[in-house]
């Protein structure tokens, strides 16, 4: 069987958590656009002051910072320094063949790791709750990482 | 036939696509380096004022926020936060074994469309436009993932 | 033989070196907040201004820019407009069955300038020396991606 068909169970599982990951990165550039126009302000080009169909009254104060804006940006920021290395790290993972329970249980756990912390981070939760959400994923990142790497070390 | 082969035109048509955006967010490094040195300004690091062959002649203004510099790199996290989803999207998407006319139009669409967006962005066109251009390549990765997700759910 | 096997010495190179750029990337998310501790300070969110086991001792200053944490924000940035297209761009190659020699020397080449790149941003070497080192591994992308561009258009 080929490892990279949707007939092994792994690979699909892994198909399933890298594109709702995917889906979730490209919601966030969704939900800035959205926020931008509830709060008709936190652009951040220069021409985004002219007058158009969706911004049919500009206002020099516009360009300001907007702190409900920057929270989606700073979410933003954060799923682009974790999730494009979460797909490279599970992708090559699935390619070493670890079991389906735990190969499940990682990638699954990353999924919920992840939207639970946009779920803290949106809503302004506490530091800690934040940061004990990111480790969970950074370290299953971390694991798939370090046995991918052990396993080609030891061909 | 390998689906991962060259043969195979379907994963030809994303290589060449894959290289193409790979190549344009290189590039943009390439150019936040040009414009710093025609700026003779935008630094972002204090040792930069170092006098150097690069720098013969520091001045402290060389760390303010320069807009031409900004734009390229506006410009530069627009793609951060979209090609390397579109690289891990269109390449799962190959996998799914999609017919080669609907995959050459999403993925060199999608190419077109940024590239378009660069020149609207680069030219500072109104921000309708920018957004126009934009929402057509993020709709090309939404309609990716899905259709991989749902063959993924459907094994 | 399969391309995607760790038997195949071309793509066990890939994966050490992909796995190497993943686990530095994820560091300086841990380096970032090893920083923040450190300095009791550099934080963005309003929220991380609550009184938890964390920070036990809060003040509005800790929200204010701290240039030792934001050096590692800046690197860590620079590996977000590196890293992800070093291992696409090396994935894509090495399916174009490079010699083993060449993909070695691209591949560990590409590891050893970002170790270096590193260390020059991290101990603040004049810009000249960090420039010089992050050339060498943007050198490295355009050529892989360009050999392989060139074999996709080729077929």
């Amino acid at each position: 069987m080929d490892q990279l068909s949707l007939q092994n169970p792994v690979f699909a599982t892994y198909v399933i958590a890298a594109t709702l990951m995917i889906l979730k990165a490209v919601s966030m550039s969704w939900l800035t656009v959205a926020r931008m126009l509830q709060e008709k302000g936190g652009f951040r080009s220069p021409e985004d002051l002219r007058k158009t169909p969706l911004n049919p009254a500009p206002d020099p104060q516009q360009l300001e910072r907007n702190e409900r804006v920057e929270r989606i940006r700073r979410i933003h920021l954060n799923d682009l320094e974790n999730l494009p290395f979460f797909l490279a790290s599970g992708f090559l993972y699935v390619l070493t063949g670890p079991s389906l329970l735990l190969a499940r249980w990682l990638l699954y756990g990353y999924v919920v790791s992840r939207l639970l912390h946009f779920g803290a981070y949106a809503t302004a939760r506490t530091h800690d709750t934040r940061a004990t959400l990111w480790t969970v994923g950074s370290l299953i990142i971390i694991f798939m990482t370090c046995r991918t790497l052990l396993a080609a070390l030891g061909h």
